[in-house]
Protein backbone atom coordinates (compact mmCIF):
# COMPACT_ATOMS: atom_id res chain seq x y z
CA UNK A 1 0.00 0.00 0.00
CA UNK A 2 1.54 3.19 -1.04
CA UNK A 3 1.66 5.85 1.23
CA UNK A 4 1.43 10.20 0.03
CA UNK A 5 2.64 13.35 2.07
CA UNK A 6 0.35 15.95 1.12
CA UNK A 7 1.46 19.39 0.99
CA UNK A 8 -1.68 22.07 1.46
CA UNK A 9 -2.90 25.30 2.18
CA UNK A 10 -6.03 26.50 3.51
CA UNK A 11 -8.29 28.65 4.88
CA UNK A 12 -9.62 27.85 7.87
CA UNK A 13 -12.32 30.68 7.85
CA UNK A 14 -15.40 27.81 7.39
CA UNK A 15 -13.47 25.10 8.69
CA UNK A 16 -14.51 23.45 12.16
CA UNK A 17 -10.72 23.05 12.22
CA UNK A 18 -8.05 19.99 10.82
CA UNK A 19 -9.88 17.66 12.88
CA UNK A 20 -12.89 15.37 12.24
CA UNK A 21 -15.54 16.78 14.64
CA UNK A 22 -19.22 15.58 14.83
CA UNK A 23 -20.80 19.31 14.20
CA UNK A 24 -19.38 21.18 11.37
CA UNK A 25 -17.11 20.39 8.35
CA UNK A 26 -13.43 19.64 9.15
CA UNK A 27 -10.34 20.06 6.72
CA UNK A 28 -9.64 16.55 7.54
CA UNK A 29 -13.22 15.40 6.78
CA UNK A 30 -12.93 17.84 2.92
CA UNK A 31 -9.88 15.63 2.12
CA UNK A 32 -11.12 12.09 3.06
CA UNK A 33 -14.20 12.80 1.03
CA UNK A 34 -12.10 14.34 -2.26
CA UNK A 35 -10.14 11.12 -1.89
CA UNK A 36 -13.29 8.79 -1.71
CA UNK A 37 -14.55 10.39 -4.80
CA UNK A 38 -11.46 10.11 -6.87
CA UNK A 39 -9.99 7.00 -5.73
CA UNK A 40 -12.98 5.20 -4.02
CA UNK A 41 -11.32 4.41 -0.86
CA UNK A 42 -12.47 5.27 2.78
CA UNK A 43 -9.17 6.62 4.45
CA UNK A 44 -7.91 8.26 7.48
CA UNK A 45 -5.88 11.45 6.55
CA UNK A 46 -2.98 12.22 8.95
CA UNK A 47 -2.23 15.86 9.89
CA UNK A 48 1.15 17.38 11.13
CA UNK A 49 -0.37 19.82 13.38
CA UNK A 50 -4.61 20.09 14.39
CA UNK A 51 -5.37 23.46 13.56
CA UNK A 52 -8.27 25.18 15.20
CA UNK A 53 -11.45 26.54 13.46
CA UNK A 54 -10.65 29.36 12.04
CA UNK A 55 -6.68 28.51 11.59
CA UNK A 56 -5.64 28.74 8.41
CA UNK A 57 -2.71 26.46 6.58
CA UNK A 58 0.41 27.65 4.39
CA UNK A 59 1.83 24.87 4.10
CA UNK A 60 0.03 21.94 6.68
CA UNK A 61 1.36 18.40 5.67
CA UNK A 62 -0.76 14.71 5.76
CA UNK A 63 -0.49 11.80 5.47
CA UNK A 64 -2.55 8.79 3.44
CA UNK A 65 -2.48 5.07 2.42
CA UNK A 66 -3.94 4.16 -0.79
CA UNK A 67 -4.43 0.51 -2.02
CA UNK A 68 -4.11 1.52 -5.69
CA UNK A 69 -0.17 3.02 -6.82
CA UNK A 70 -1.48 5.97 -8.21
CA UNK A 71 1.18 8.68 -9.62
CA UNK A 72 1.47 11.26 -7.28
CA UNK A 73 0.98 14.06 -9.63
CA UNK A 74 -2.46 12.79 -10.49
CA UNK A 75 -3.20 12.49 -6.44
CA UNK A 76 -2.24 15.95 -6.15
CA UNK A 77 -4.62 16.93 -9.40
CA UNK A 78 -7.48 15.00 -8.74
CA UNK A 79 -7.68 15.79 -5.16
CA UNK A 80 -7.61 19.17 -6.40
CA UNK A 81 -9.93 18.86 -8.46
CA UNK A 82 -12.31 16.84 -6.13
CA UNK A 83 -11.96 19.46 -3.39
CA UNK A 84 -13.70 22.92 -4.98
CA UNK A 85 -15.38 24.94 -4.38
CA UNK A 86 -13.57 24.36 -0.97
CA UNK A 87 -10.67 26.98 -0.33
CA UNK A 88 -8.06 23.64 -0.06
CA UNK A 89 -5.00 23.23 -2.40
CA UNK A 90 -3.23 20.54 -2.63
CA UNK A 91 0.38 22.25 -3.30
CA UNK A 92 2.37 19.02 -3.54
CA UNK A 93 1.72 14.88 -3.41
CA UNK A 94 4.99 12.58 -2.47
CA UNK A 95 5.24 9.28 -2.52
CA UNK A 96 7.14 8.68 0.78
CA UNK A 97 8.18 5.51 2.77
CA UNK A 98 5.55 3.69 5.25
CA UNK A 99 8.03 5.08 7.88
CA UNK A 100 6.69 8.53 7.48
CA UNK A 101 4.18 9.46 9.80
CA UNK A 102 3.20 13.38 9.09
CA UNK A 103 2.05 14.08 12.99
CA UNK A 104 4.88 11.71 14.60
CA UNK A 105 7.97 11.91 12.22
CA UNK A 106 7.46 16.06 12.53
CA UNK A 107 10.79 17.62 13.65
CA UNK A 108 10.11 21.06 13.53
CA UNK A 109 6.74 23.02 13.33
CA UNK A 110 6.18 26.75 12.24
CA UNK A 111 3.72 29.04 12.58
CA UNK A 112 3.20 32.67 11.92
CA UNK A 113 0.28 34.96 13.43
CA UNK A 114 -0.29 38.31 11.89
CA UNK A 115 -1.32 41.57 13.76
CA UNK A 116 -2.36 44.38 12.01
CA UNK A 117 -2.70 47.77 14.45
CA UNK A 118 -3.84 50.81 12.04
CA UNK A 119 -7.02 52.91 13.23
CA UNK A 120 -8.55 51.50 10.03
CA UNK A 121 -10.64 48.36 9.02
CA UNK A 122 -9.03 45.60 7.19
CA UNK A 123 -10.91 45.98 3.81
CA UNK A 124 -8.55 43.08 2.05
CA UNK A 125 -7.22 41.38 5.21
CA UNK A 126 -10.18 40.99 7.04
CA UNK A 127 -9.96 37.50 8.33
CA UNK A 128 -6.84 36.49 7.52
CA UNK A 129 -4.69 39.43 9.91
CA UNK A 130 -5.49 40.17 13.85
CA UNK A 131 -6.88 43.44 13.75
CA UNK A 132 -5.95 45.71 16.88
CA UNK A 133 -6.62 49.53 17.07
CA UNK A 134 -3.98 50.09 19.89
CA UNK A 135 -0.61 50.87 18.37
CA UNK A 136 1.90 47.89 19.37
CA UNK A 137 5.40 48.40 20.54
CA UNK A 138 7.33 45.43 18.22
CA UNK A 139 10.60 45.79 19.77
CA UNK A 140 9.28 45.37 23.13
CA UNK A 141 7.33 42.40 22.15
CA UNK A 142 9.89 40.69 21.01
CA UNK A 143 12.46 40.89 23.58
CA UNK A 144 9.77 39.84 26.20
CA UNK A 145 9.14 36.71 24.25
CA UNK A 146 12.72 36.03 24.49
CA UNK A 147 12.20 34.93 27.82
CA UNK A 148 9.84 31.76 26.51
CA UNK A 149 12.49 30.41 23.85
CA UNK A 150 14.19 27.68 25.00
CA UNK A 151 13.21 24.37 27.05
CA UNK A 152 10.22 25.31 29.60
CA UNK A 153 6.95 24.06 31.79
CA UNK A 154 4.35 25.80 29.21
CA UNK A 155 1.43 25.79 31.73
CA UNK A 156 0.92 29.02 31.67
CA UNK A 157 0.23 29.32 27.50
CA UNK A 158 -1.64 25.89 27.36
CA UNK A 159 -5.31 25.17 26.87
CA UNK A 160 -7.21 23.98 29.68
CA UNK A 161 -8.36 21.06 27.29
CA UNK A 162 -4.94 20.12 25.76
CA UNK A 163 -4.11 16.41 25.97
CA UNK A 164 -0.58 16.70 25.79
CA UNK A 165 1.17 14.18 28.55
CA UNK A 166 4.06 16.85 29.68
CA UNK A 167 3.88 20.90 29.49
CA UNK A 168 7.41 20.77 28.91
CA UNK A 169 7.99 21.68 25.60
CA UNK A 170 11.27 23.33 23.79
CA UNK A 171 10.51 26.59 21.71
CA UNK A 172 13.24 26.90 19.32
CA UNK A 173 12.07 30.41 17.93
CA UNK A 174 9.59 33.54 18.81
CA UNK A 175 10.51 36.47 16.83
CA UNK A 176 8.04 39.85 16.70
CA UNK A 177 8.70 41.96 13.36
CA UNK A 178 6.88 44.67 12.37
CA UNK A 179 6.24 45.73 8.41
CA UNK A 180 4.37 48.90 8.45
CA UNK A 181 1.06 48.26 10.14
CA UNK A 182 1.97 44.95 10.34
CA UNK A 183 3.67 42.78 13.38
CA UNK A 184 4.41 39.40 12.95
CA UNK A 185 5.23 36.62 15.26
CA UNK A 186 7.26 33.59 14.05
CA UNK A 187 7.46 30.57 16.27
CA UNK A 188 9.04 27.38 15.36
CA UNK A 189 9.10 24.39 17.80
CA UNK A 190 9.61 20.20 17.28
CA UNK A 191 5.69 20.77 19.15
CA UNK A 192 3.21 22.95 20.42
CA UNK A 193 0.81 23.22 23.52
CA UNK A 194 -3.05 22.95 22.71
CA UNK A 195 -3.23 27.05 22.13
CA UNK A 196 0.64 27.64 22.84
CA UNK A 197 0.93 30.33 20.04
CA UNK A 198 -2.38 32.30 20.58
CA UNK A 199 -1.68 32.51 24.37
CA UNK A 200 2.10 33.61 23.84
CA UNK A 201 0.74 36.03 21.37
CA UNK A 202 -2.32 37.57 23.49
CA UNK A 203 -0.10 38.14 26.57
CA UNK A 204 2.88 39.84 24.05
CA UNK A 205 0.10 41.86 22.95
CA UNK A 206 -0.25 42.85 26.55
CA UNK A 207 3.30 43.86 26.68
CA UNK A 208 2.85 45.68 22.78
CA UNK A 209 0.37 48.12 24.58
CA UNK A 210 2.64 49.15 27.63
CA UNK A 211 0.04 47.71 30.53
CA UNK A 212 2.73 44.53 31.38
CA UNK A 213 6.40 45.05 31.74
CA UNK A 214 8.66 43.20 29.53
CA UNK A 215 9.78 41.20 32.22
CA UNK A 216 6.68 39.93 33.01
CA UNK A 217 6.12 37.47 30.13
CA UNK A 218 9.03 35.60 31.77
CA UNK A 219 7.32 35.71 35.53
CA UNK A 220 3.87 34.46 33.82
CA UNK A 221 6.02 31.70 32.60
CA UNK A 222 7.79 31.24 35.75
CA UNK A 223 4.27 30.90 37.66
CA UNK A 224 2.85 27.61 35.85
CA UNK A 225 -0.61 29.06 36.17
CA UNK A 226 -3.25 29.50 33.31
CA UNK A 227 -4.52 32.33 35.08
CA UNK A 228 -1.26 34.14 34.47
CA UNK A 229 -1.63 33.99 30.52
CA UNK A 230 -3.13 37.02 28.99
CA UNK A 231 -5.91 36.76 26.56
CA UNK A 232 -6.00 33.98 23.73
CA UNK A 233 -5.54 36.07 20.26
CA UNK A 234 -8.01 35.01 17.97
CA UNK A 235 -7.83 32.10 15.54
CA UNK A 236 -7.56 34.00 12.28
CA UNK A 237 -4.45 35.71 12.74
CA UNK A 238 -2.41 32.26 13.08
CA UNK A 239 -1.17 30.07 9.85
CA UNK A 240 0.70 26.88 10.27
CA UNK A 241 3.61 27.72 7.47
CA UNK A 242 5.79 24.63 7.59
CA UNK A 243 6.75 21.13 9.13
CA UNK A 244 10.05 20.12 8.83
CA UNK A 245 11.10 15.96 8.80
CA UNK B 1 -17.82 74.10 2.71
CA UNK B 2 -15.03 72.32 3.21
CA UNK B 3 -13.69 69.81 1.19
CA UNK B 4 -11.81 66.44 1.88
CA UNK B 5 -9.47 63.93 0.27
CA UNK B 6 -9.90 60.45 1.29
CA UNK B 7 -7.70 57.83 0.53
CA UNK B 8 -8.91 54.26 0.39
CA UNK B 9 -8.75 50.55 0.69
CA UNK B 10 -11.10 48.02 -0.79
CA UNK B 11 -12.19 44.45 -2.13
CA UNK B 12 -13.72 45.08 -5.57
CA UNK B 13 -15.23 41.70 -5.61
CA UNK B 14 -18.71 42.40 -4.18
CA UNK B 15 -19.35 45.55 -5.91
CA UNK B 16 -20.41 46.55 -9.56
CA UNK B 17 -17.52 49.00 -9.51
CA UNK B 18 -16.53 52.51 -8.49
CA UNK B 19 -18.76 54.37 -10.09
CA UNK B 20 -22.54 54.29 -9.16
CA UNK B 21 -24.95 52.61 -11.57
CA UNK B 22 -28.61 51.47 -11.74
CA UNK B 23 -27.93 48.06 -11.06
CA UNK B 24 -25.96 46.71 -7.91
CA UNK B 25 -24.16 48.66 -5.59
CA UNK B 26 -20.83 50.30 -6.07
CA UNK B 27 -18.56 51.81 -4.14
CA UNK B 28 -19.70 55.01 -4.23
CA UNK B 29 -22.50 55.01 -3.51
CA UNK B 30 -21.86 52.79 -0.34
CA UNK B 31 -19.27 55.98 0.47
CA UNK B 32 -21.97 58.47 0.03
CA UNK B 33 -24.09 56.53 1.71
CA UNK B 34 -22.15 56.38 4.85
CA UNK B 35 -21.55 60.18 4.18
CA UNK B 36 -25.88 60.83 4.16
CA UNK B 37 -26.06 58.74 7.34
CA UNK B 38 -23.20 60.27 9.74
CA UNK B 39 -23.69 63.46 8.25
CA UNK B 40 -26.93 64.07 7.09
CA UNK B 41 -25.88 65.53 3.91
CA UNK B 42 -26.66 64.16 0.20
CA UNK B 43 -22.96 64.19 -1.40
CA UNK B 44 -21.54 63.17 -4.80
CA UNK B 45 -18.13 61.37 -4.16
CA UNK B 46 -15.72 61.97 -6.85
CA UNK B 47 -13.17 59.29 -7.26
CA UNK B 48 -9.25 59.40 -9.17
CA UNK B 49 -9.93 56.00 -10.81
CA UNK B 50 -13.52 54.44 -11.89
CA UNK B 51 -12.12 51.07 -11.31
CA UNK B 52 -14.60 48.28 -12.82
CA UNK B 53 -16.70 45.66 -11.19
CA UNK B 54 -13.96 43.06 -9.30
CA UNK B 55 -10.71 45.53 -9.18
CA UNK B 56 -9.47 46.15 -6.28
CA UNK B 57 -8.34 49.24 -4.47
CA UNK B 58 -5.16 49.85 -1.85
CA UNK B 59 -5.40 53.32 -2.07
CA UNK B 60 -7.83 54.83 -4.07
CA UNK B 61 -8.37 58.60 -3.68
CA UNK B 62 -11.46 60.74 -3.68
CA UNK B 63 -12.90 63.88 -2.77
CA UNK B 64 -16.23 65.58 -1.35
CA UNK B 65 -17.70 68.60 0.03
CA UNK B 66 -19.69 68.99 3.25
CA UNK B 67 -21.41 71.99 4.48
CA UNK B 68 -20.03 71.29 8.42
CA UNK B 69 -16.73 72.01 9.18
CA UNK B 70 -15.94 68.00 10.71
CA UNK B 71 -12.71 67.06 12.09
CA UNK B 72 -10.96 64.86 9.03
CA UNK B 73 -9.99 62.22 11.50
CA UNK B 74 -14.16 62.64 12.37
CA UNK B 75 -14.85 61.99 8.59
CA UNK B 76 -12.44 59.17 8.53
CA UNK B 77 -14.05 57.41 11.79
CA UNK B 78 -17.21 57.65 11.56
CA UNK B 79 -17.38 56.84 7.55
CA UNK B 80 -15.45 53.72 8.60
CA UNK B 81 -18.26 52.88 11.00
CA UNK B 82 -21.22 53.54 8.77
CA UNK B 83 -19.12 51.59 6.09
CA UNK B 84 -19.05 48.01 7.83
CA UNK B 85 -19.63 45.24 6.97
CA UNK B 86 -18.71 46.56 3.12
CA UNK B 87 -14.91 45.61 2.53
CA UNK B 88 -13.88 49.44 2.00
CA UNK B 89 -11.36 51.10 4.91
CA UNK B 90 -10.85 54.56 4.82
CA UNK B 91 -7.56 54.96 5.65
CA UNK B 92 -6.72 58.81 5.51
CA UNK B 93 -8.81 62.07 5.31
CA UNK B 94 -7.37 64.89 5.24
CA UNK B 95 -8.76 68.42 4.58
CA UNK B 96 -7.68 70.12 1.40
CA UNK B 97 -8.55 73.06 -0.57
CA UNK B 98 -11.11 73.63 -2.85
CA UNK B 99 -8.78 73.79 -5.97
CA UNK B 100 -7.81 69.97 -5.40
CA UNK B 101 -9.74 67.48 -7.57
CA UNK B 102 -9.43 63.81 -7.27
CA UNK B 103 -9.35 62.75 -10.98
CA UNK B 104 -8.52 66.23 -12.63
CA UNK B 105 -5.55 67.11 -10.13
CA UNK B 106 -4.25 63.81 -10.10
CA UNK B 107 -0.47 63.87 -11.84
CA UNK B 108 0.29 59.49 -11.55
CA UNK B 109 -2.17 56.72 -11.02
CA UNK B 110 -0.18 53.43 -9.89
CA UNK B 111 -1.75 50.09 -10.74
CA UNK B 112 -0.57 46.21 -10.19
CA UNK B 113 -1.67 43.57 -11.64
CA UNK B 114 -1.15 39.86 -9.89
CA UNK B 115 -0.71 36.58 -11.15
CA UNK B 116 0.28 33.46 -10.04
CA UNK B 117 0.82 30.39 -12.26
CA UNK B 118 1.22 27.75 -9.39
CA UNK B 119 -0.57 24.16 -10.78
CA UNK B 120 -2.50 24.19 -7.54
CA UNK B 121 -5.36 26.37 -6.74
CA UNK B 122 -5.35 29.43 -4.90
CA UNK B 123 -7.31 28.78 -1.43
CA UNK B 124 -6.10 31.98 0.27
CA UNK B 125 -5.78 34.42 -2.36
CA UNK B 126 -8.74 33.12 -4.35
CA UNK B 127 -10.35 36.46 -6.38
CA UNK B 128 -7.57 38.49 -5.29
CA UNK B 129 -4.96 36.88 -7.96
CA UNK B 130 -5.47 35.74 -11.46
CA UNK B 131 -4.64 32.14 -11.22
CA UNK B 132 -3.17 30.86 -14.76
CA UNK B 133 -2.14 27.29 -15.14
CA UNK B 134 0.60 27.74 -17.07
CA UNK B 135 3.99 28.79 -16.41
CA UNK B 136 5.15 32.24 -17.90
CA UNK B 137 8.55 33.97 -18.67
CA UNK B 138 8.05 36.77 -16.46
CA UNK B 139 11.58 38.08 -18.14
CA UNK B 140 10.04 37.75 -21.92
CA UNK B 141 7.22 39.69 -20.72
CA UNK B 142 9.49 42.59 -18.47
CA UNK B 143 11.28 43.09 -22.13
CA UNK B 144 8.30 42.90 -24.04
CA UNK B 145 6.41 45.64 -22.26
CA UNK B 146 9.00 48.00 -22.58
CA UNK B 147 7.72 48.55 -26.06
CA UNK B 148 4.47 50.17 -24.32
CA UNK B 149 6.55 52.33 -22.18
CA UNK B 150 6.67 55.79 -23.19
CA UNK B 151 3.91 58.26 -25.16
CA UNK B 152 1.92 56.38 -27.83
CA UNK B 153 -1.39 55.84 -29.17
CA UNK B 154 -2.65 52.72 -27.51
CA UNK B 155 -6.01 52.23 -29.89
CA UNK B 156 -5.04 48.65 -29.19
CA UNK B 157 -5.36 48.31 -25.95
CA UNK B 158 -8.72 50.39 -25.55
CA UNK B 159 -11.69 49.34 -24.53
CA UNK B 160 -14.74 49.26 -26.81
CA UNK B 161 -16.56 51.67 -24.53
CA UNK B 162 -13.74 54.08 -23.69
CA UNK B 163 -14.63 57.56 -23.45
CA UNK B 164 -11.51 59.30 -23.15
CA UNK B 165 -11.19 62.09 -26.15
CA UNK B 166 -7.38 60.53 -27.19
CA UNK B 167 -6.32 57.43 -27.22
CA UNK B 168 -2.92 59.06 -26.56
CA UNK B 169 -1.55 58.45 -23.66
CA UNK B 170 2.36 58.81 -21.89
CA UNK B 171 3.05 55.26 -20.16
CA UNK B 172 6.00 55.72 -16.83
CA UNK B 173 6.21 52.76 -15.95
CA UNK B 174 5.12 48.85 -17.10
CA UNK B 175 7.30 46.75 -14.75
CA UNK B 176 7.06 42.31 -15.27
CA UNK B 177 8.71 40.80 -12.15
CA UNK B 178 8.98 37.46 -10.24
CA UNK B 179 8.43 35.99 -6.61
CA UNK B 180 8.33 32.56 -6.42
CA UNK B 181 4.86 31.41 -8.03
CA UNK B 182 3.74 35.27 -8.16
CA UNK B 183 4.29 37.87 -11.24
CA UNK B 184 3.68 41.31 -10.60
CA UNK B 185 2.96 43.69 -13.31
CA UNK B 186 3.33 47.44 -12.25
CA UNK B 187 1.89 50.78 -14.15
CA UNK B 188 2.40 53.84 -13.88
CA UNK B 189 0.80 56.79 -15.89
CA UNK B 190 -1.27 59.89 -15.33
CA UNK B 191 -4.06 58.14 -17.09
CA UNK B 192 -5.09 55.41 -18.65
CA UNK B 193 -7.68 54.58 -21.17
CA UNK B 194 -10.88 52.34 -20.19
CA UNK B 195 -9.57 48.73 -19.68
CA UNK B 196 -5.58 49.57 -20.58
CA UNK B 197 -3.96 47.73 -18.16
CA UNK B 198 -6.04 44.24 -17.82
CA UNK B 199 -5.37 44.84 -21.64
CA UNK B 200 -1.87 45.11 -21.52
CA UNK B 201 -1.65 42.26 -19.18
CA UNK B 202 -3.94 39.84 -21.31
CA UNK B 203 -1.05 40.86 -24.08
CA UNK B 204 1.56 40.04 -21.93
CA UNK B 205 0.76 36.95 -20.68
CA UNK B 206 0.97 35.52 -24.14
CA UNK B 207 4.27 36.65 -24.39
CA UNK B 208 5.01 34.69 -21.33
CA UNK B 209 3.45 31.66 -22.14
CA UNK B 210 5.59 31.28 -25.38
CA UNK B 211 2.72 32.06 -27.47
CA UNK B 212 3.74 35.56 -28.74
CA UNK B 213 7.43 36.45 -29.93
CA UNK B 214 8.31 39.57 -27.19
CA UNK B 215 8.51 41.81 -30.08
CA UNK B 216 4.37 41.25 -31.49
CA UNK B 217 3.93 43.66 -28.59
CA UNK B 218 5.42 46.65 -29.77
CA UNK B 219 3.93 45.66 -33.15
CA UNK B 220 0.76 45.02 -31.77
CA UNK B 221 0.86 48.83 -30.17
CA UNK B 222 2.14 50.12 -33.69
CA UNK B 223 -1.12 48.65 -35.39
CA UNK B 224 -3.41 50.42 -33.39
CA UNK B 225 -6.09 47.99 -33.91
CA UNK B 226 -8.41 46.54 -30.84
CA UNK B 227 -7.96 43.21 -32.74
CA UNK B 228 -4.58 42.92 -31.93
CA UNK B 229 -4.84 43.17 -28.33
CA UNK B 230 -4.51 39.15 -25.95
CA UNK B 231 -7.78 38.82 -24.53
CA UNK B 232 -8.86 41.08 -21.39
CA UNK B 233 -7.14 40.08 -18.01
CA UNK B 234 -9.90 39.62 -15.28
CA UNK B 235 -10.30 42.18 -12.87
CA UNK B 236 -9.88 40.50 -10.15
CA UNK B 237 -6.04 40.29 -10.25
CA UNK B 238 -5.99 44.19 -10.69
CA UNK B 239 -5.27 46.99 -7.59
CA UNK B 240 -5.37 50.61 -7.99
CA UNK B 241 -2.14 50.91 -5.49
CA UNK B 242 -1.76 54.93 -5.24
CA UNK B 243 -2.68 58.40 -6.61
CA UNK B 244 0.00 61.42 -6.93
CA UNK B 245 -1.11 64.65 -6.84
Amino acid sequence: MPRYKLTLEYDGGPFVGWQRQDVGRSVQEAIETGIARFAGETVVVHGAGRTDAGVHALGQVAHLDLSRDWPADTVRDALNAHLRPDPIAILRAEMVDVEFHARFSARKRHYLYRINDRRSPLALDHGRVWHVTQKLDAGAMHRAAQALVGRHDFTTFRAAGCQAKSPDKTLDRLDVSREADEIAVRASARSFLHHQVRSMVGTLKKVGEGRWLEGAVGDALAARDRDRCGPVAPAHGLYLVAVDY
